[in-house]
C-alpha cells in the first residue's frame, strides 16, 4: 500500500432530469462554448436540440466541431484546438462517448500548445494547462468523463496511445443513464467490457493495495457482471443502464489505483496495438485478449490472485483445489463475455492475423513494465496475440 | 434509485509522510492560520511541533485555539468564530478527530454570522458562507474530515444536534495512519463501531439505491469487521490502521448515500439524546443501541434486508431459513461489537438509568421520519431505549 494524494473534484450530474443545470455549470467558465460530437446519433435522438436550447437560454456563445471518429485521431484534435484558438473559447462541451470526450481533453490542452498536438503523446510534452472541459456522456465504457486520460491514434504512424494530465480531467459530467438506452447491444457488449477490464487491470496488480480498494473493485466488477448482459437483452433497463454508467466512472477515476502506486496495464497496450492496425472496437479487442493474458501468466507466483478473483468475484467454491478455483474464474470470464455478452472470441474472424504482430509486440514491451503484475517479453505479447487468433 | 448530485472535491493526502504539503496548501488559501486542537496529545506525541514547523517554514502567521471537548460545545464553536472575526483569519487547521473538525467547521460558518451561533443547529439558519477548512486527523470514525455535517452540544439545553452545509466540506485533509497508533483499544473500539454504524445506518434505508453503491457499502463494511479488531490488539498495524481510516471517511462522505433520497438515520439521533445527556462516547451508544434497533424493527416489511445484510457482510448460509439468517446477522453484529471490540454491551453499565427516557424519546419522534427505513413513533424509542438498559 502506498502513499497517495487523492483528488478528483469532478462534479457529476446524475439521473434522468439534469440538463436543466447545463447552462449555469457551462456559465460558470466563461461565455464562449465548443460544442464537441461524433455522428448525427445526438441529432436523431433529439439530445443536440436539447443542449443546444440549454445553451441559448444561458446566453451563451455556441461554436461547434462535429465529426470526431472512433478511435479518434489527432487530425481532430488538431481541428477542434485550433478552433478554440481561432475564436478564444472558454469551455468546450463534449457530448458523446469516449472517443469524443479523449479528443476534447487534447483539445483542451492544445489550446495553449503552439507545437504539433502528436507531441503530446508522441513526445510527451507536459500537459500542465487546458480549458475547463464539461461532457455530456452517452455510452458507458472509458470512464472519460471522470478521469485525467485519454487515447489518441495516428492513423499516419500507425500508433494509439495514452496520456494522462491532472488538467484534462472535466469540470463536470453530465450522466443520464436514459441516453444510453439507444445504445446497441455490440456496442453495450464492448462498453461492459471495456469497465470490466480497467477494474481487472487495476486488481491484478503487483502492489495489492488496500482490502478496501479490492473490495471496491469486488463490487465494482460484481456490478458490470450482473448489469451488462441485463443492459444487452433489455436496453431501457434504468437499472441496468445507471448501474453500469456509475461503474464506467469509478472504474477508472483513480479511486480503486492510487493506493497500489504505479501498475502499468498489461492488456490495454496490446489492444491499442490491435486498434491502431486495425480500427477495432476497443472493449471488444479486450475481451478477446484478456483470458489469453490470464492463461498465459497464470503460474505458480499469480496462482494466489487468481483464487482471489474466482471466490470474490465469480463466488466460485473455496473448497476446490486453487489450480481448479484459477481456471474456472478464467472460463466463467470467458462465458460471460462471448456467451452472456456474445462477444466474438477471436481475431481471425475479425479479419486479423499475424502480420503485424511483431512489430506490435516490440511496441508493447518496450513500455516501461516494472511494476507490472508480469512483465512482458516481446515473446510474451507474440505467445497472447497468437492464442487470440 | 434518485438523481442526485455527486460533489466531494475534497482533496485527500494520504499515508505516512505527507505532512510536508501542508504549508503549500494553507498558503494557497491565504496567511493567516487559526489552529485548532483538543486536549495535549497532540504536543505529547509531537505532532503538534512538527505542524508548527511547517507553518513556520511557509511564512504564514498563526492563531491557536485549543480545549475543543469530545462531543464539542457551542461555547468552543463561539471562542473559534470570535478569534476568527477578530483576526480575520483565512482558512482554519484542526488537528484532531471529529470533535475537533466538527467544531472548527462552525467556527468557519460562525466567522460570517453574527448572531447566537446556536442558531446553527437550533434555528438552523442558512450557512452559506465559512472559511476554508483544512484538517489532519487523528482519529478514524466519523469521517467529518470529508463529510459535510458537524454534531454540536448546548450543555445547557441538553441538546446535541447535526447540521450539515456543503460549504463546510473540508477542502483539505492529511491522514497519516500511523497518527492513529497512540489512540487507545476504547477508542479503536468505539471509532470503529461509528464508522460501522455510518454504513448500516446507509445500508438499511427504504429506497435501496444502486446494487452499486450497495455493494461498495458491503466492502466498506467487511473492512471495518476485518480491521478494528486487528487495529485493536496491534495498535501499530499500518494495514489495519490505514483500512480504517479510509474507511471512515468513505462511509459518510456521500458518496454510499447520494442515490438513496432522503435517508434519516435512526440509531444517531437515539444515540445523540444519551450523549446529550450522559455525555457518553458517540461510537459506544451506537454500539449498544443498535442491535436493539435491530431486533426491534425486524418484521415481515424489513426481513429481506436483513437477510441480504446477513448474506453479503456476514457471509452467512443462504440455505439457511430467513428469519434465522436475520437473527444470526444480529448476533454476528453483537459478537463483533461486544466481543470482538469488547465494548460494553448496556447502558446500566454506564450509570445510566430510565429517568430521561421519556423525554429523549419524545424528542427523537419529533424528527421527520417519514422517508426512514422504518418510522419510529416515541413509543418504539421507549422500547429501544429500556431494552437498551
Amino acid at each position: 500500500m502506498k502513499d497517495f494524494i487523492y483528488n478528483i473534484p469532478t462534479k457529476v450530474y446524475f439521473g434522468r432530469d439534469q440538463l436543466s443545470h447545463l447552462g449555469e455549470e457551462l456559465k460558470s467558465f466563461g461565455n464562449k462554448v465548443l460544442l464537441t460530437y461524433g455522428g448525427g446519433s445526438i441529432k436523431k435522438s433529439g439530445l443536440y436540440s436539447r443542449i443546444v436550447e440549454e445553451i441559448n437560454k444561458a446566453g451563451l456563445e455556441l461554436y461547434e466541431l462535429n465529426g470526431i471518429e472512433p478511435n479518434p485521431r489527432v487530425t481532430s484534435v488538431a481541428r477542434g484546438a485550433d478552433l478554440c484558438k481561432e475564436h478564444d473559447i472558454d469551455v468546450i462541451l463534449a457530448v458523446g462517448g469516449g472517443s469524443v470526450i479523449d479528443a476534447s481533453k487534447f483539445m483542451a490542452a492544445g489550446r495553449y500548445y503552439d507545437g504539433d498536438y502528436w507531441d503530446f503523446h508522441g513526445k510527451k510534452v507536459p500537459i500542465e494547462k487546458a480549458l475547463p472541459l464539461v461532457t455530456v456522456l452517452t455510452l458507458a465504457a472509458t470512464g472519460s468523463e471522470m478521469d485525467t486520460g485519454g487515447v489518441i491514434t495516428n492513423p499516419v504512424t500507425h500508433e494509439k496511445i495514452g496520456r494522462q494530465a491532472d488538467v484534462l480531467r472535466p469540470k463536470v459530467s453530465f450522466l443520464d443513464p436514459t441516453l444510453t438506452y439507444t445504445v446497441s447491444r455490440y456496442q453495450t457488449a464492448c462498453g461492459s467490457a471495456d469497465i470490466l477490464s480497467h477494474l481487472m487491470e487495476t486488481y491484478f496488480s503487483r502492489e495489492p493495495g488496500m482490502y478496501l480498494t479490492d473490495s471496491v473493485l469486488v463490487g465494482l466488477m460484481k456490478t458490470v457482471i450482473r448489469y451488462a448482459p441485463v443492459a444487452c437483452e433489455e436496453p431501457t433497463n434504468y437499472e441496468a443502464r445507471a448501474n453500469l454508467m456509475w461503474a464506467s466512472s469509478w472504474a477508472i477515476n483513480g479511486f480503486t489505483r492510487i493506493d497500489k502506486g504505479p501498475n502499468p496495464w498489461s492488456c490495454h497496450p496490446i489492444e491499442h496495438e490491435l486498434s491502431a492496425f486495425y480500427d477495432i472496437t476497443h472493449g471488444l479487442g479486450l475481451a478477446i485478449v484478456t483470458p489469453r493474458w490470464m492463461r498465459h501468466f497464470l503460474n505458480k507466483d499469480t496462482l494466489e490472485r487468481f483464487v482471489q478473483f474466482g471466490i470474490e468475484v465469480w463466488e466460485i467454491d473455496y473448497n476446490l483445489p486453487k489450480k481448479e478455483i484459477a481456471l474456472e474464474a478464467i472460463r466463467c470470464l470467458e462465458d460471460f463475455l462471448f456467451k452472456d455478452l456474445a462477444l466474438t472470441d477471436n481475431l481471425s474472424d475479425l479479419g486479423i492475423d499475424d502480420e503485424y504482430f511483431e512489430i506490435m509486440a516490440e511496441r508493447v514491451s518496450n513500455y516501461s513494465g516494472a511494476a507490472r503484475f508480469q512483465d512482458m517479453s516481446k515473446q510474451d505479447v507474440l505467445d497472447i496475440l497468437n492464442a487470440s487468433l
